[in-house]
């Protein structure tokens, strides 16, 4: 009977608990969580503060009586403090105090990720809150209720997703990004700038180029200081990303990779025997380059836990990489991105070339349809597509996974601008607006090769 | 100047006209209609009968004002009698009687379909229709004012777009379908029997397997004889499929192809110099085994009206072939296919393993998630993906589209498995369901190859 060890109960640890089951009816498995909660959606969290959820509880992924089911030996308030690789043992700490150890034919890291901080000064007042667990999640909602003003410090996609729920709240919120526009790893500048328009007419202030100075306040957050302007805060939410929790795979000694993330091998291996990692505490591949990549997105937690969960039951499976597909919605736009922007694609040494076509949700004599705008990249040699951003009303998030395929299949857009696609007017436009997109990215294509256009 | 006629002018002909003024500003482009009104959307036409699009003028595709900005010279209501293709001319008749002999340089034939009409007794009373054209439309919207209880045979997806229409208008239906299953080109029994089940929900009778015998009543349409039982009918609407239109192409000499549609080159030509022809006419070729097929699509007669169009301008372009990806919006169901049913593909000769996934549109705890069923056809050596039918409550036609691009890539199962696919809990499942059900499919392969379990 094989005694397997998972450190780290979310998305990737239940994910491969359930993948090592299916295959083995026997395996003991433990699940260790340092958290109270029974593990639960880290993306539904925002959706909460929102309201569109109404508690955190609907966030648990299965009851207490799933776990009996299953035969896993669900941990909660534990923390793995060390372990030995050599023993083969995990040294575990309940919050009461007590220790325990257990032995593991195979152990499975999932330890998730920590923020990242930047050095700001006065981010321990309180009022300042950073939102990762569901215990962050309360704490923020409770402070919601008597917040008049916000200020969010971040527009990744999770920062804009708690501004959302705080705008929906009638909180006035103003958000501070020190890149020069928001979800800068998701869009290029002329997409976000979409998002920020309908930011605006909903009354978020957007604040863009400028770092955040100082977090103004006795001892509770009033107001954040940028450059020479403050802006009230009775609330202010950190959300400037995160990074691999790796302080026990350092501890073991197990080895990083360049990124920062634990480095394993396509079957979710770690270096050392018997010791696996997945989510957002690993290091991922990139689909288009091959090169190393941070992906922390649940997404590839639950496919690289399934992965590692196979691996661990002894049945074979590779993780293949990611393309950073990631959509959210947001004051009433869908907004999504995978693969490269086009700025990213620069910076990794791609020349690049693409489209952008508006275009409308359902024809245009059918009622309700929405405004949808789509930009998709691509490298001008072969015009291999790399990367589609889309911001639309709807029927966005299936159409970043059609690029998503494209680009994992090295499809061109010579190809793509030939794909026979479906019609109906109460459902989208004749001409299918991503196959627009590749026929404009064809048509610049050969300006770029002969370096006219650019 | 180049002088080029084009004959029918709805989406083949409209498309292939814009496309020749894009790369031609002084082409004298003359677009021949035989029908009264501007070019529209036929797909469009049911929407109007059920109500959800006001009006069939909705349906017009581009005012007056935009003919004569692209200088676009519209015959309405002209029939192109013959054409001496050695001498280069079209004879013209129009409607009150004059006649007209109009020289080419470059011919298009857009002629379109015509229904199929199967051998029924009573096919010429009163109170029968067919709906190809906005004067079908209208005089089915007229008929439907008074009518309590409408019959329609054939059960593809246009006979049950009207079926939507006249349940909508509360009026008794009942859908009369020779095949053992509704929609069988387009879906699996198992995937169509889930239609039906929402249909008789809605109160609409599906009779199966059985052909109409006889519409009776005196001058009038009362009822219809299927078998031993009859079906009260104040309307019976003729949904029996339609042919390409090459009466005129048959008398100029055109070769036809082997499945009755006007013989063309990738680069939409047909046997005789300088015509062209494309659209619902012609005869396309399958993507998946290069074989001849119908397409009588609007989405296959725009892609295949922009190719022609780009030739006859003096450009460059082929047709790359058709998947038949169709999709359509009944009883709350969002329903389509692309490439090939197993049932098809079985007929054609190929082994087939297919997964069935049902899921859900949203995360398990976002509210107003839908059900969605998803079946992906492979064939079993490579298991290469050469079919999906989806029947969900929302964002199908994305789905398609994505597996339509992986059909066209020769996109295998192991590879759609491992799809970096986007998520967020208010637009999808952190599991893509295409994905799971590649999964299947994968599972179900060695069973096949090894010939165990079929």
């Amino acid at each position: 009977m094989k005694q397997i060890v998972v450190i780290g109960a979310n998305s990737a640890g239940v994910s491969a608990a359930i993948a090592i089951r299916k295959m083995d009816a026997k395996a003991k498995i433990t699940l260790i969580s340092n958290e109270e909660h029974l593990p639960y959606s880290r993306c539904g969290l925002p959706y909460v503060l929102s309201g569109e959820i109404p508690d955190f509880k609907d966030l648990i992924l299965f009851p207490p009586s799933y776990y009996k089911m299953m035969d896993f030996n669900l941990k909660t308030e534990v923390t793995a403090s060390s372990v030995n690789s050599s023993e083969k043992t995990v040294h575990l700490e309940m919050r009461n105090g007590k220790k325990e150890t257990m032995t593991y034919d195979k152990l499975l890291l999932t330890t998730g990720a920590v923020h990242f901080s930047p050095p700001i000064k006065g981010v321990d007042k309180k009022g300042v809150f950073r939102l990762y667990g569901i215990t962050d999640g309360k704490d923020i909602r409770k402070a919601m209720i008597k917040a008049r003003t916000a200020v969010v410090v971040g527009a990744g996609y999770v920062g804009l997703e708690i501004a959302h729920a705080l705008n929906k709240n009638n909180i006035k919120t103003t958000i501070i990004e020190q890149h020069s526009q928001i979800l800068p790893n998701m869009l290029d500048t002329e997409m976000a700038d979409i998002v920020v328009q309908r930011l605006k007419r909903r009354g978020v202030t957007v604040i863009l180029d400028k770092p955040v100075e100082e977090i103004l306040g006795e001892k509770h957050a009033t107001a954040i200081k940028v450059s020479d302007s403050e802006f009230e805060a009775d609330i202010v939410i950190l959300a400037t990303g995160v990074k691999p929790r790796i302080e026990l795979a350092k501890k073991i000694g197990i080895k990083l990779g360049t990124t920062g993330g634990i480095k394993v091998n396509p079957r979710m291996k770690t270096s050392l025997p018997d010791i696996y990692a997945a989510g957002d505490c690993v290091e991922s591949s990139n689909m288009i380059t091959g090169q190393p990549a941070l992906s922390q997105l649940g997404t590839t937690a639950e496919r690289q836990g399934k992965v590692a969960g196979i691996n661990i039951a002894g049945g074979y499976s590779t993780f293949a990489g990611i393309l950073d597909s990631t959509v959210s919605t947001l004051f009433g736009l869908e907004i999504g991105s995978t693969g490269f922007t086009e700025s990213y694609a620069k910076q990794v040494g791609f020349k690049t070339t693409s489209g952008i076509v508006n275009s409308k949700t359902r024809a245009e004599y059918y009622p309700g349809g929405k405004r949808i705008t789509i930009k998709l990249v691509a490298e001008p040699d072969i015009g291999r597509v790399i990367g589609g951003q889309i911001v639309g009303g709807e029927e966005v998030t299936q159409r970043l996974n059609l690029i998503s395929i494209a680009i994992q299949n090295r499809v061109c857009v010579s190809t793509l601008s030939k794909a026979d696609t479906c019609y109906a007017p109460s459902v989208c436009s004749p001409w299918e607006p991503v196959v627009l997109a590749a026929e404009m990215v064809m048509k610049k294509m050969t300006g770029v090769r002969l370096n006219l256009t650019k």
